[in-house]
């Protein structure tokens, strides 16, 4: 399969001069989830980002941030984050031949989960300040220097992110609802842009209900107001001030959506589920959508039978700690045909 | 796209009776990679069988091995395996609503790599003895009960792999030489009966001349013996008596191909090589293929300006602790813009 820019050139800001850098990002797997959707009472469908090449959806916004600055002749692009983000700017920055620099809160980050990041050759850096300082920080030094900012603020992100929703349309058609997990709410915009798009084109006859799911810590959206502190452990929408709230609540509002909270154990209860069930690993803060669609389910927001997508952003390898830590321990056995026996026959 | 028994039904053992058991595998990226070609002096593609489900080319061999047993009715399936097998025998097993049970060596295994198995929810069983021991112990629990084996002996785990070859003749035709990780062989056996069934089909003209890579300290192929006490950084081949030696020493000669062996250190040279000239992140083990692709440039074997397609066959987050160990350290820094214009300046 092509990459998503030469799959979706005629919908994306790119011209014949574009260097198209790419690492086969998109074409995702849209799976039915027979299990899950007779637990919900819906027709559900799982769309799995954590398939693209860095295991998460950000390479969809990312393999367009890359090939605008490698079309403006960028030497550096530069990112605050700790997780999806580097890892995926990391890669497509490798793939530019243009220098990364990844800006971290120091003593806060898992070092671990940085690994992609240093293995692509970026320069990873730790201050010693919070996440918010190094985003301000980052935000001057684009503004002084010649240095392309490629977190969501970039415009592109959302351009490339959108094409999830083509993708759905061409598979599915139009769903009744989609659900996916809500954090600086990029990714609501970007879904709602790309349909909108659809039906323009006479793809679609209309947007899906966009169902925005959050962790009960950190649910700006829901409850209409930045959160001084966001604590979840769905780190990757650990986020207390969404900066596309207006346009988010736009597409929940023009989609006559719904924004809903989940709390921790039901987002983890949720990420258990669907790898038991469908054999599906997404990372922890993927499951939001799941858990999200049940509480929408539990009050009577999505109706019994509506042909749902839930958006699993992430994949599961890139937390397998929480992995072990909410799964059946490993068992221990002597090497003998009757011990093995009376495991192997339950 | 669908999963690759929908998209290659005619060409694989199953009827309209068989449950398709399908987590999205298959259709993966064949990359061109500009410059590894140069540093090579050939026209290099990377398959990144990585971006299969659960990050491995194992599931194009458990899709069908799963359908298969569900078709069968099988209620348990059974593997010894301590990686890569494992994870995708269980996500499948899951998908299948089948049990999985997974036997490992005791105390010679990192348990956070069981991660994706415990996931999906297999029973997990750390046995006081070896992998040999494990694996006999396997073969003699599924003589004697119905209990399925879908260690890599069951017949339809190659049925599945040979799909990737048909998918890079229909993306890029028939290449000069195809290169890729050689452990128990089965993966060389399965490329070469799909290229000779794509031959058949009319699809293409001849079988690509087939690069055998081994890790000079599990060479079993290179020397033609058993090495008793196989050792390796490259743990997904770190096997010292091939299952399917016959086959793929055919494979070889009737294709006109070599086997060749690189050392550990050449393995993590070109491991780091990928990631950061590419963007693209791979297994340890999948960068066998380029570090004895590089050897065989270097001794003649391939030719100057020969097509290649490099086999990557695992993701890199199967493995984030190498990564972080082989790539630059994080840099600290004071949250100031000085300090930070100095490093993202260069």
């Amino acid at each position: 399969m092509p990459g998503l820019i030469d799959r979706y050139r005629a919908r994306l800001p790119v011209g014949p001069a574009t260097p198209i850098i790419s690492l086969g990002e998109g074409s995702t797997p849209l799976l039915a989830a027979p299990r899950l959707s007779e637990l919900l009472g819906v027709d559900l469908h799982l769309k799995l980002e954590g398939a693209n090449p860095t295991g998460s959806f950000k390479d969809r916004g990312m393999t367009l941030a890359l090939s605008k600055a490698a079309e403006d002749g960028a030497r550096t692009v530069i990112c605050a984050s700790t997780g999806n983000t580097s890892a995926s700017a990391a890669a497509y920055a490798a793939r530019a031949g243009i220098r990364c620099v990844v800006v971290v809160p120091g003593g806060k980050v898992a070092l671990g989960k940085l690994a992609q990041a240093q293995a692509a050759g970026a320069v990873v850096c730790a201050i010693d300040g919070s996440f918010d300082d190094g985003l301000r920080l980052v935000l001057e030094l684009c503004e002084r220097h010649p240095i392309t900012l490629v977190n969501n603020l970039n415009p592109y992100r959302l351009e490339g992110q959108k094409t999830a929703a083509f993708e759905i349309v061409e598979e599915l058609g139009v769903p009744d609802w989609l659900a996916l997990p809500v954090g600086n709410a990029g990714n609501i915009t970007a879904y709602h842009r790309g349909f909108r798009e659809a039906v323009a084109a006479g793809d679609a006859a209309q947007c899906p209900r966009l169902l925005g799911c959050q962790a009960a810590g950190a649910a700006a959206m829901v409850r209409g107001v930045d959160i001084g502190d966001p604590e979840t452990i769905a780190t990757a929408i650990r986020i207390g001030a969404p900066i596309r709230r207006d346009e988010a609540v736009r597409a929940a509002r023009e989609s006559e959506g719904a924004f809903v909270a989940a709390a921790d154990e039901e987002i983890l209860e949720w990420y258990g589920r669907v790898s038991v069930l469908e054999g599906v690993f997404c990372e922890p803060s993927s499951a939001t959508s799941l858990a999200g669609l049940a509480r929408a389910r539990a009050d009577g927001t999505v109706e019994e039978g509506a042909r749902v997508v839930c958006v699993l952003t992430g994949h599961g390898l890139k937390d397998p700690e929480t992995a072990t830590a909410h799964s059946a321990p490993t068992l221990r056995s002597p090497a003998t045909l009757a011990a093995l026996e009376r495991i192997a026959l339950g």
